[in-house]
């Protein structure tokens, strides 16, 4: 259960690290939208393992393909179902995984949970599931483009290397300006070389990416459980290796008095609603729903649980024992779940923009 | 929409501010555990405004009212309807509200989401739509109850001010002896005198609660989208007022490195899977599933945004404004909020443990 | 589980027969619609026993009392939570029904899946539950209002009794006009008499409600699972009593060859689409989706369960016993049905006008 | 939306009848089951076309292909995916079909709904999408089979040949004995020429088909809106060209009194509840909930759409036309709908299985 996301817009996601393919549903997409394939495929590009130096070597083509729902460029309104095949499995590796439990990986939870898990590549809860949440999220562009939604994210703290930036003027452009995904170039270099210090020494390294949509209409985001806030929470901490979420002013916030985090509202002649705030601590978003400003997010991600050192452990069987690193790792994930990051958040929007119109829209 | 929370333990809420009820129906609770309307009671108590001069002075009983799915003391496996008067309603307090917006409230939003809005006490963005949270929240213990897990939170952080505990053995008992619900007696003293100068000073302040969850069996959550940790992140931030979550090492845990962070497994024959590990970084859930450590959160609250103070803001018509203060307020809401994150945690933890006693359970 | 019905227009009902009380919470009901607390009541009292000699003596006033999600007259779209309370529960009437299963009730059912059951009335079995159909569907109707759907239901059969009228002309009036509520004045007096001597017999009956939604807009309904009809098909079947479903040709189309079934397309100039059908076999419903033409149904009600004769049966203990008749009965409950029937009609209506809108509405 | 189905056990259908390919989703399968591909492939060969000259000449392989969710002939627990790649797409024959709408065809409504459709092959709305549900249906079994649950459907009647059968005995061997799945050979015979003679005419035929589950234990299905019987009605509605539903007595049992109707309780020593009933009006459903006796069904489909003589009709622009037969098609669609009727059986029956044992099951 659980490998579907979102009320009207909704994908499921399928498919083990190493099994025959990856691929997702989406259910809900309205008809008629233009839906390049290469604007699918230019994402999950932006994800691949061997970009850079910087990431995992694993080298796989990830060629999607659509198998229903568009036809000649347009959705048609049916499940748009997109596949990629795995190519790269190599299965002789992970022998010793079998036997024991990596530490802060999944396979011990997967264990206990299902009484199986496919040892693989780490099956299901390999990061190769997130291809699917970046082929669909292209699709969640697709409804959002004709409102004006734009969406980016970026590296923005990696170890104790923080980015200086302006989040309401960083492009896309700027982002993949550098290897590592950071619109500071000098950030973004000492990022680098924080991230090959860490892969020579077999060690890895965590961070934390920004996000912003700019153009999101108010009136997104139902008051109650379902608060645009609480499904980008959701959304973000569903990927993995997340461990913290923010809003707007986040932990930062909570130490400031009321009066100094209050949002004026203010004529703004230029915005649909004719009214906007002078400061956004509220990060786009008040009582749950969103109010014309940048929604803006900040999301933690520990350091890469698969190390080249050895660790102390157990075996299925409960007994002590130590497992030697082998393989491949990503010393630091951070630049390849950029994209990964804006696709969880064109999900969120797309779904809340298909539920204001059923309920909100215009006859 | 968006009133629902859970998938087979699933609650909804409904009740404006100054309506005439609050409340909640549950369904899917299993049959036949037995439910004492005074511990929803004491629960709704725990949250109730007045309890102290900490907190909002507006004084209702909240007296609950089961009104279905319970019968002699047990639940019948049917909806489980639980109802709250509303009796302080005085409208009269907010002939200004319903022409301007307040800053950071949610007036501007719901008006720009809906067309319409129940202006009294904030209608349906009013706190008090918790109440229903907090009383499902007793029912999801009762379902807990059998498998031994207690839940307990607390006031960690109010403005600068954190407290210094041992989060592996705070008590309920330790919560409940100060007004402002930290265990830390020196740090309480601290956060109420802050209290008390922010109410003073016409302000408000914001903090950090702490949440544990002890006695989780394994393998609860699932792998995907619907991770526990996922599902603990959007029931938190759907709370008014929070903008940030964390979940075991949260944004410090970003900063360290892989070989720092990775919790080792070691034997732990008193645990029912015989593993545990040495520390817990990941807040006892890996790959989005619990590993049997306690379930570890900290959540972040901005400052509460009704203040005593003049503020800039604009009315109806757009137009720039200030805005008087009057009424009552809360300086500082996280003492309140205590029960209500214990809540939201145990209905997660109850629909979670049904569903993976739907999907894997015994035959 | 199970107590929700609707997937944008979503209602949860609650209450057992002699608890405190029954109702329902809408969520996802449109905001700004004008909503007559009255139109409430009237569908209700269609519903309360106690109308005409024909049906149950139970004398409940049924007083619906609106708790939040609408003021002064419109809705707010937040839940509309509408309650009623129980006042005419004779606990003393149930002392036998505890110990021995009544025939082709669900008492036996009940205790099979969760091992416990409210004895008096039936509880959440009995018929009662549908006071939160009947209000919720009053709301649905006020949801359809603006696009000019009516619907109408009405007792074609009792027993071996049939009424002969036009569906398509049939009206609300002509339904009111007799206590059977059949609009065939001849086929109403015959089926008056069946059940005056059904019931003088201790015995009871079944029959058959058509039930008509004109004015539908065409493109209604999803092609697969949740095909408009489908849903309808479900929305019957789940009342009490219910044992056959049909739409538009229904199971005398089954014996038609294709030449004679299919319905030829026309120009319709009066019709949105300009499209119509000569015929309507299809029951206005074409692969899952609405076609512009009327929405027909029939729906089969089996005779009243509790019959004022001995049964054979079996106790809790499972040894045979005889159950001897008491208390009250509807010799045929039909004419209380129509209201019902058109309430779920309502509902899927209403829901799937919403769905429409979210995938498909104006931008 | 509206492509998936179940709560628990929980499918998603997606592919066009000349797209790329067809397939199935299914989430929420318990973990650790034996799954045999072959069982997958037998249910598929059932459903397709070319079996026999009774039906569709379209000779496709739909070799299924098993992408995720099962290793080693054992369930996983995550989504299984299953695809069948579509190789006899004819999109020559569909010329006329985009200029002109098909009568009780689909083209006029999913024109309406999404002002776009995919015309090759009837696109989503051919019954090439059942391939899905079969697939799905295969894995339900699967789950089942543990429970001793069997499931067999046939064709009972075929325009006015009518099957006489005990469905108490009726076995799968029986069934597939004659090419039209029915296990009256006489009726059989019988049901055979009238097909044949409707081919010659260029005509079609529909029927009725009759379902039973053996085993089912009591307790399954919930009171209110997800009865046993009603998620039954939509499953089997919401396949192509079905028009009617009944459970046990369904039409017929309308004219009953409820003295003949009634099913007597007895003791049952057999059975896991000790308790049975001598009749079984109630179809094995009462209140919803199983009671252990056979659930037993029938559909009533209409007459296939397509068929081989020119019909009145509009085209694209709403004017009068008149459709020229050309292709292929089934005279009657009842031999091939039997596998899939089973199919959406046995979903509904392992759904709730599961739903069952995650509100009431053993701790």
């Amino acid at each position: 259960m659980g490998n579907s996301f979102g009320r009207l817009f909704r994908v499921t996601t399928f498919g083990e690290s190493h099994g025959p393919a990856v691929g997702v549903t989406i259910d809900g997409c309205p008809p008629r939208l233009p839906l390049d394939i290469a604007d699918v495929q230019r994402e999950l590009d932006r994800r691949r393992p061997g970009q850079s130096t910087l990431v995992s070597p694993r080298r796989e083509e990830d060629r999607v393909e659509i198998l229903s729902g568009v036809l000649d460029g347009v959705t048609l309104g049916t499940p748009i179902a997109m596949l990629v095949r795995n190519t790269d499995a190599r299965g002789k590796d992970y022998g010793e995984v079998a036997q024991a439990y990596r530490p802060s990986h999944a396979d011990f939870t997967y264990q206990a949970k299902y009484g199986i898990r496919a040892v693989a590549g780490g099956g299901r809860a390999s990061a190769r599931e997130t291809v699917g949440r970046v082929a669909a999220g292209a699709v969640a562009r697709a409804v959002l483009a004709p409102l004006g939604v734009t969406i980016v994210a970026w590296v923005d703290e990696v170890a104790d290397v923080a980015a200086a930036v302006d989040g309401a003027t960083v492009t896309v452009d700027d982002v993949e300006r550098t290897p590592v995904r950071c619109p500071d170039s000098a950030a973004a270099a000492a990022m680098i070389a924080r991230i090959e210090a860490a892969k020579k020494d077999g060690d890895s390294l965590g961070g934390v990416i920004r996000a912003v949509a700019r153009g999101v209409p108010a009136g997104l985001g139902e008051p109650v459980f379902d608060r645009l806030d609480a499904d980008l929470a959701k959304a973000m901490v569903s990927l993995p290796a997340v461990k913290g979420f923010e809003c707007g002013s986040g932990f930062a916030g909570a130490r400031l008095t009321g009066s100094a985090h209050n949002d004026p509202f203010v004529p703004a002649p230029g915005r649909a609603t004719k009214i906007g705030t002078t400061t956004n601590h509220s990060g786009g978003v008040q009582g749950g729903i969103s109010n014309g400003e940048d929604v803006t997010l900040r999301i933690a991600f520990k350091p890469t649980a698969t190390i080249m050192r050895p660790q102390q452990t157990v075996n299925v069987a409960g007994e002590p024992t130590t497992l030697t690193p082998r393989g491949r790792h990503d010393a630091c994930v951070l630049p390849r779940a950029v994209p990964i990051v804006e696709a969880m958040f064109a999900l969120v929007l797309a779904d809340h923009w298909l539920r204001w119109r059923g309920q909100c829209g215009a006859p």
